[in-house]
């Protein structure tokens, strides 16, 4: 072997180094945005709006093979490609905005699967209050849905993942894990929620859960600056979770799945009863306290039935890492 | 053969229809997004922004092996998926605001490639004044990179494609043609060029060049409801298209070839000579005028040396048209 392909073999991947790691490198290239902007770090940048308004900016992907697969109903496709954009506005308590498409496709595809996807889209769009109205349309090697979204919230109030305090209860909407048997196609993104969390200021940190509450978790604690615990016997396991049938347990799937588009939020611990009583007066949708902030470095520890902390396995999921 | 495979066969595919009906159809799938609100026609979208102001917003993808080849300098792949979309701004006499990028990437893509795409778009994106502050990761099959731009203008001075008017004076900056040999990876956008016609109130109607002159004119005709005149003698024909070793003419080239990235304005009659003299007081860019805007039902013609009048050739560039 020459040494340039001994090189060549020892030259850093995306896939060697993971996602987190590579998102961190690239950021560096780019030159900090100053004061007034919220950037990289939170899924969803914050900027400048309306007198009195911020404006929310969040963008993401959806690629067949990796997102979905090709035999997924189109509708859903596209109900996924503009949801789980919605689901980063959400858990900033966002109003949605404007969204554009950029679509790429292959040549072959026909025009009714891509319609299809478009009408997927668009009801979704509908649904949340989003004007769909523009993007880009390319040819390429296999189908990918990029979806931009702008939102709006009242100066100041926008939910971060960095507000988190030692002694705040950890609460999360809905039931998690499973989302691949299905729910990941056919989600709804919690945006009247949000806006609710935001409007009551009853969130010191929010998310949305699209790496499993571990992993997501761990982003809120390194903005924060926080550790943090979760109750096992609390985390609200999904039907999809519990009868998931391979080597992993229902509480593994709902730590470490990916896809579940809930919220978690932080609550003062002396406002937790009042957002428990103020919550079940508002929605149907369950939000189950799951776990307490703790102080820096104390990191991330699942206390089981038996009183005993114990730390979490490392299965969330992460792009990249192989 | 089965009758469902020769109904598949006879199935429309994104390649068969082209980009042109494809966009189309695809837009007539979503809602009208009121009011207030330019959106699918042209290739930026203007909203409401804050008092005075309208926000631009634009995306664009740049596609290995589409947009760019695999032996292309990093530095200048990341250049042009930022300068493409800032063109998509000059192009309203918008002021850049802020971007995301959305980067799709192989597993096994060496970091430094990537370091090195983000630096060329970092120093893009400085020297035009945008804010890079966010955008998504994804693990995919092949390198893209999808870019999202803000932008901004004063409430009612974007300049559309849609405001051309019979004896309007077609006029077009730089040098046409050839970019396929280098520049459509190193070009600059005409960001503060675009600004000054729009500040001046010189363009009632403007576009940048991405599909070629021929193309890219008829957008303009088609949004204002007009025909058009190019005079093939003052078509300002690049060195790049007059060295082309080809079978195309250097015209061919300079009204046909995609990616150019100029502008292309549409100026009153009794403005011309004021525009200018202006221009030339302004920039050393240079501006030609190249031709007229006729009436609706004329069509595009290309007046030849001789005074005669023909069709054009129908080479613009088009994605998906096999």
């Amino acid at each position: 072997m020459h040494a340039s392909s001994e090189d060549s073999a020892r030259e850093l991947t995306a896939g060697g180094i993971g996602e987190v790691a590579l998102i961190r490198r690239l950021a560096a290239r780019l030159r900090d945005p100053g004061e007034g902007v919220v950037g990289i770090g939170d899924d969803t940048a914050v900027v400048p709006g309306p007198p009195g308004e911020e404006w929310l900016l969040t963008s993401d992907a959806l690629l067949e093979g990796v997102h979905f697969l090709p035999d997924a109903e189109p509708e859903r496709i596209g109900h996924k490609a503009v949801a789980r954009n919605l689901s980063d506005i959400a858990a900033m308590g966002g109003v949605p905005g404007y969204g554009l498409i950029n679509l790429v496709a292959p040549l072959d595809i026909p025009v009714a699967r891509l319609e299809r996807i478009y009408d997927g889209a668009a009801a979704a769009a509908e649904r949340y209050g989003l004007a769909l109205i523009g993007g880009d349309t390319t040819c390429g090697g296999s189908l990918a849905i990029h979806v931009f979204l702008t939102g709006a919230v009242p100066a100041g109030t926008a939910c971060l993942r960095s507000g988190a305090k030692p002694g705040d209860r950890i609460w999360v909407t809905g039931a998690l894990g499973g989302s691949l048997a299905g729910r990941h196609l056919s989600f709804e993104p919690r945006v009247p929620e949000g806006q609710w969390i935001r409007a009551g200021g009853w969130a010191t940190a929010m998310i949305d859960l699209s790496d499993g509450v571990a992993t997501d978790l761990r982003h809120v604690m390194d903005a924060s600056g926080t550790g943090a615990r979760l109750d096992a016997e609390r985390i609200p396991i999904s039907d999809a979770a519990r009868t998931a049938r391979d080597r992993r347990t229902p509480l593994e799937h709902a730590l470490e799945d990916g896809e579940d588009y809930e919220l978690l939020l932080t609550v003062p611990r002396n406002l937790a009863a009042d957002f428990a009583d103020a919550w079940q007066s508002a929605f149907s949708l369950p939000c189950t306290e799951i776990g307490e902030i703790l102080c820096a470095g104390s990191g991330l520890c699942i206390r089981g039935a038996d009183g005993t902390d114990r730390a979490p396995g490392t299965g969330g999921y992460e792009h990249f890492r192989v």
